[in-house]
């Protein structure tokens, strides 16, 4: 994944947050993902797939980021990752991949957007397909903390 | 989903196995997924994206099934679900979306496909956030079973 190609995701994960949940998320450095599991209590997923390109974003969250966003939301606390917050997960990942789509679209990288889904747990096994790195940025909020994985890469050839 | 878009996902399924593994799957009959949990030991996810409709599969095999497939494919008895056993249900996983999105463009449904991903563990919490039904096929083999969930659904509007 070309390394400038970040900058829109970090940007689209920013502008949400700022207008969904009135927070304002603290980026960190991007690096690779070295590991092949979930990285926080809850990850949305959600596949990207243009014709010359293919990937896909997770956001995870931990239990203190998540329920700081969804309770700013929903204007109303919330103290556990019941179905509602699972849910709201998929809702955000949804809304940053949007905007990273409108913003990439920009730039000449056209995709599609998936179905989103939610992976409930920490450090469940999940790997990744690609011939290109995972890029991982981590973000801070008051509460906790998130970090965004994505990876995009050029089709190597027509699936059959 | 409609119901009849389900068949080509089964007949890409079948061709598929018989081709790369040289074994003839037994599909069982089409049924509402119920439950938000991975069905088996290791699940291949690819998610399906077009301009016109959105949606993702799913196939998830136990133990038996996945050994006695990825041994046939390899021609070498493979004993337990190792990186590469794990890589091989998002090659397949990949086939078989790739055959289906061959079977449905001719019938009008066109998408590209994202990255596959491979989640490892039964009963992993994984949820869709989607409003059409997951359709979940059963299929046996020798030495084991299988199941293929799939959602497609027209696109409620442009994300944004």
């Amino acid at each position: 994944m070309n390394v400038e190609i970040i900058n829109p995701f970090i940007e689209a994960t920013i502008n949400v947050l700022k207008t969904m949940a009135r927070v304002e998320p603290k980026p960190g450095n991007p690096a690779l993902k070295t590991s092949n599991k979930t990285w926080g209590a809850v990850t949305g997923v959600i596949g990207m797939a243009g014709d010359k390109v293919s990937g896909s974003l997770c956001v995870s969250f931990d239990e203190g980021s998540i329920l700081e966003i969804v309770s700013s939301m929903f204007g109303e606390p919330f103290t556990s990752l019941n179905n509602e917050v699972v849910d709201a997960v998929g809702e955000i990942t949804n809304m940053i991949t949007g905007g990273t789509k409108k913003l990439l679209a920009e730039k000449g990288f056209q995709f599609e957007m998936a179905t989103p889904m939610m992976i409930t747990g920490k450090d469940v096994e999940l790997k990744f397909l690609v011939n290109s790195p995972v890029i991982q940025v981590p973000f801070k909020i008051d509460k906790g903390q998130f970090v965004v994985e994505a990876n995009l890469s050029p089709r190597q050839q027509k699936e059959r």
